[in-house]
């Protein structure tokens, strides 16, 4: 009988965040249990990794729904089922619906790789890179109706260099999404997060610091 | 006989970038003399900065011309006077005509008060407090002709808290303000930097370090 929330992961790929939330609450450092990831791709990795952690997985196929509002309505029939009180996209490509964010209000967490509103959209360190910034990062924002609008919980910022490739800037993002993203899902369970006009307080001044559950393998 | 090139700044204000390129300029930091400050308002502080370090200065009151091409061809007309060889944008509130920019191709450089292309126009720091992200700046750039859109020189970041104030972030951001400006402007006049599709370079990967100009005091 635990007494842990549970979250739901939905991925629609490799899951590199997936199993860095799995490790933060393996460790201890998210007060948590993952109730449940889902995939709307029958070979996301992330069903793989979860599957080995002996998570349970659900595959839904949007492709089989008449609409965007069926898909929606059957995630949120599943995630319910397992009394998920907050989810969390990993890479999931199919945009949300207001049928699912009004069952989950404020609810959703996303993370973007970009430091936002700056590059939103489907190729953050492309754009970053593309543009001549000097810093780009990612972003942790919960999902409104938007794209990648939502209020932001927190951010991480890193160099962006003259010789860098996509890939080596995205794998330099990809550091520290793996290091923010748990910890703003700690925040949001225990509560910490409150939301006026659009902003995330945090109760500590934005100094949020000392979270060291960071898995150096990742 | 100097053979340094001279620089050219405009403020419309207090100029307290205008005291940072001072200061590095007499530390010996930017390989330049600053030729002339010219400013739009008779009152500008900036002014008052520029005759206690015996630096030129001129008044030109923009309300006196009939049109902004006939302002900017004026300022033109002073500054190569002075032969200069690249323009500072230091708080001067005036847009900029391709009359100007024409005659200075890619030698006119600007500051500004946050992450670009995150918040340009007048009111970086407020915007970026309202918006709740996590980190700001300053951004050193080309002036094009859109509104803080051209290309990136240097950046730096800084903290947002959430018990900021429009004041308490924008000191924070204006001491960026006076590192960096100084740092760019000399990799200007070393004739370090390369514009290629819109994207600066500096020849060493972006990875800007060891400028320490920064006077304590400012």
């Amino acid at each position: 009988m635990s007494s842990l929330p549970s979250i739901g992961v939905l991925v629609s790929g490799s899951g590199s965040n997936l199993q860095a939330i799995i490790d933060a609450v393996e460790a201890g450092c998210i007060p948590c249990k993952i109730g449940v990831v889902i995939s709307n791709k029958a070979d996301a990795y992330g069903l793989v990794r979860a599957r080995s952690h002996g998570i349970p997985t659900e595959f839904v196929d949007h492709r089989s729904f008449d609409s965007r509002e069926a898909f929606d309505a059957h995630l949120v029939k599943i995630l319910r089922s397992y009394d998920i009180r907050l989810v969390c996209l990993a890479g999931f490509m199919r945009l949300l619906t207001p049928t699912f964010l009004g069952a989950f209000p404020m609810r959703v967490l996303n993370i973007h790789p970009a430091l936002l509103p700056s590059f939103p959209g489907t190729h953050g360190p492309r754009d970053a890179l593309n543009y001549g910034v000097r810093f780009s990062g990612c972003t942790v924002h919960f999902i409104d109706e938007g794209i990648d609008t939502g209020p932001i919980v927190a951010q991480a910022v890193v160099p962006v260099y003259e010789d860098d490739t996509e890939e080596s800037l995205a794998a330099r993002i990809l550091k520290e999404e793996h290091r923010v993203y748990p910890m703003a899902i700690r925040l949001f369970l225990e509560e910490k997060l409150t939301i006026s006009e659009k902003k995330v307080f945090t109760g500590n001044a934005g100094r949020i610091s000392g979270f060291s559950c960071r898995n150096p393998d990742t």
